[in-house]
């Protein structure tokens, strides 16, 4: 499985992706999940990827192979199109195009056709995006009221974001809180795993951003986790104890 | 769906579940999921189940039919078997007659047989014991390194069970555990919903267990999910953030 997790932000835009892959419990490799375009201080551009390798792979090198080619209408590739929707609408038809040519013979499979994605940027003198993008090619954008997308292995890791995530937040405190969600997945699936691929960028400069790769033995990643663990200890600690003095015999068999 | 979450520790057994019950998001009722089985000072027997509702009705009703008839070897019922390995036994063989009755119409539809229960108990001078049922019949049981099981909606509660629950941790800290594990479900799962059925019971007292209903508004519940949240907020806030000052051009466009 994988775990991706984006956050927008008033201040920017925060992108997390961890890098296992799997297939079967005794094939487990490490492939980037997350990729960055970019044109100085005109653009940024972030995708990550969830689903079936082949698929996600043959997605983004679709959209490579676009920008490659000399004969291509330069507003149909990532670093041409005019805007963010306009980037999210290539992702989908990528997706659509691999699905035409890899769907008939993946659905005959038992995992079938299986992507799913996580499109943020900026284009200079626009609107900060973050969208979601379905295997179906079509796709949502988070909002001030939702302000966070997850794909792939998502359950374990959204209860802390849905209670303290919100848009006003600060970017760093998002960075905390999307690095909580992922060490939460981590501990408890073993398919999701280190390292884990990071990008954040402040709206409004696209000329600057920061990736950052957390590798096993990671001093800030490590010190997250152990005072994460330790403060939940101490937080359960501190709520008073439910009172099981008055335990009596209960309401009879219910049989 | 549904959560419940059981726990043995070294001083007895918390059992918890919710009672939302849906089909369709427009068709949500609450239906009791956890039921106990008494004799008094003799022995103490809780079950709760995960699944379609018609399937895992249909075992407790088995259950109830058989401990009802006059005819019926009482040693193959919940009050009259030697063991807790024979009363799983017995709820492995009813999920199977169910399943040989229901199952070939259900295989049809798009749920198909789908059931899992948690039975945890102690007949006296017997082991406390604690075990998962499958919907094939066949069962596991919890040990000191594995002290939990959960079933249904089990992924947004398991992190917090993974980091702080152990076998040696007081009964009412499992239950502080357990509260949090369910409050998570809730807030993240719309199909899982108060009330939440609670049972405890100490190890080796099987005539006094204490039952409780949380519903909504409970001060207590209310007092965890107020102190929880309030303690996850601080505690991130409390993490060091990352340094994101040297943030300068990433490593140039991918592309």
């Amino acid at each position: 499985m994988t775990y991706c997790v984006g956050m927008l932000t008033s201040e920017g835009l925060m992108m997390l992706a961890d890098t296992r892959t799997n297939a079967g419990i005794d094939h487990i490799s490490t492939f980037r999940k997350l990729t960055v375009w970019h044109n100085p201080g005109e653009r940024l551009v972030c995708l990550m990827s969830a689903g079936n390798l082949a698929v996600t792979q043959a997605v983004v090198g679709h959209l490579q192979e676009m920008m490659a080619s000399p004969n291509v209408d330069q507003a149909k590739t990532i670093l041409g199109a005019p805007s963010m929707f306009a980037i999210a609408r290539l992702i989908g038809d990528a997706v659509r195009e691999v699905r035409r040519v890899d769907g008939p013979s993946l659905d005959q499979g038992a995992g079938g056709f299986n992507a799913s994605f996580l499109l943020g940027g900026q284009i200079a003198g626009r609107e900060l995006r973050l969208y979601q993008v379905y295997a179906e090619g079509n796709f949502i954008e988070a909002s001030e009221d939702t302000p966070f997308f997850q794909i792939g292995e998502t359950k374990y890791g959204k209860p802390i974001i849905d209670r303290v995530m919100n848009y006003r937040m600060p970017l760093v405190e998002a960075v905390k809180v999307g690095l909580i969600s992922m060490d939460s997945t981590l501990r408890s699936n073993m398919s999701v795993g280190l390292p884990v691929d990071l990008m954040v960028y402040r709206r409004d400069e696209p000329g600057i951003w920061l990736e950052r790769r957390f590798q096993e033995g990671d001093p800030y990643f490590e010190d997250i986790r152990n005072r994460w663990s330790d403060a939940l200890r101490e937080s359960y600690r501190a709520i008073p104890d439910l009172d099981l003095s008055d335990a009596e015999p209960g309401g009879g068999p219910s049989a």
